[in-house]
């Protein structure tokens, strides 16, 4: 095999393990939603063990990336290429942080009677999840409108959020006993918000490694797709 | 000028950049805090000047090292050097957002008469922001022993968080109206948390980099400095 192909093959390698990094995201994320809604405590039992996984991968990333400048030197698109697998790879294990986060509110409620129904923070899971999944379609198929979509999708979760906080509010409002566990969905709200600010630094990072340009702060403060309110 | 002081002088450069970036986060830190404590509306007012100064310092180190991982090709030493740079510089640049998110809960409070005096979250600002000097103390005199000490006072600022909102928490409980600028201050005490955690995370790159180890993921979970409880 040949030099050159030797390193499309480690390049390819980079992004094989970034992808299963995102199908274990995708996972624990509707694994940990799947048991705040139905209560049922089996079902996110495994979360813990994909996030060591994800950790380990994200060691193993770093270090082959670190290798793959160290020895190939690359230039141009396979440089951008690279700095940018390192970042949605620090995304990704961060990811993963927060759903270790939200499945230790999720215990704090599986010990207490239901607040109420559950609809805005399954939905904000939902979109948090695909712009997970987009993200990283958009940076193995290099489209960047893709990558702009997850951005657009970004508002959607931050409004979302406010709702879930606003309602939530009214809760701890009109009874104190209903404090903690408004807290702790307060909580997750957040956490997901954060995944999607996550995914959304990737769909940057991808039009960046494209374009060549920086998309990460434009000048209407509006628009800014990473920043968390709260 | 020789190529190698050349290229020592660009890797100086880059440093000066994050020491700058640096100070701007700690007087932001600073200067947030003092109002939110003394509620003098115009403390901080220069804060969203100084993140936007972070956001244009961030793309430049960026673009700079990645011009130099293409012309310099650096290996070893360098190489890591640069790779910390360029993480050590986003980290910066997130602690600045989470100062942000800061002011805009301390506007909130700022509108409403004042919940208690407050000790520990000033101690809290006072931890996370020498803990983000001293990371990057440890970084420029590549100080493994300093590295490790900003780890270990990750500890107290979790304890601390821990405490704070186990005592906001009582508040929300004896007085509804209490309930809005507890949150505020929950949250304020959460991204302080996370500042710690940025901060704890350029100094495990601080590690990395000198001595070829990985510390972000210790054996034991009980270790983790980079987690986020709540």
């Amino acid at each position: 095999m040949d030099k050159q192909r030797q390193f499309d093959k480690q390049l390819d390698n980079l992004k094989k393990k970034l992808i299963h990094m995102a199908a274990l995201v995708e996972s624990m994320i509707d694994k940990t939603i799947s048991e705040l809604v139905s209560r049922d405590e089996h079902l996110a039992e495994k979360v813990p063990q994909y996030e060591e996984e994800l950790n380990r991968l994200q060691i193993e990333i770093d270090e082959q990336a670190l290798t793959l400048l160290a020895t190939q030197q690359p230039v141009a698109a396979d440089l951008r290429f690279i700095v940018a697998a390192t970042k949605i790879n620090s995304d990704l294990e961060r990811i993963g942080d927060l759903v270790i986060n939200i499945t230790e509110n999720v215990h704090v409620l599986a010990q207490q009677p239901p607040l109420k129904p559950l609809i805005d923070i399954p939905r904000m899971a939902d979109l948090a999840r695909r712009m997970v999944r987009e993200s990283l379609d958009a940076f193995v198929g290099e489209d960047p409108l893709l990558a702009q979509s997850v951005i657009m999708t970004d508002d959607q979760v931050d409004a979302l959020k406010e709702q879930v906080i606003r309602e939530l509010l009214t809760y701890m409002i009109s009874d104190p006993r209903a404090i903690e566990r408004a807290l702790a969905l307060i909580f997750i709200s957040r956490h997901l918000e954060r995944i999607a600010d996550h995914a959304t630094n990737i769909a940057e990072d991808v039009i960046y490694m494209i374009q060549g340009r920086d998309v990460r702060h434009p000048r209407t403060p509006k628009e800014r797709p990473a920043s968390e309110e709260g």
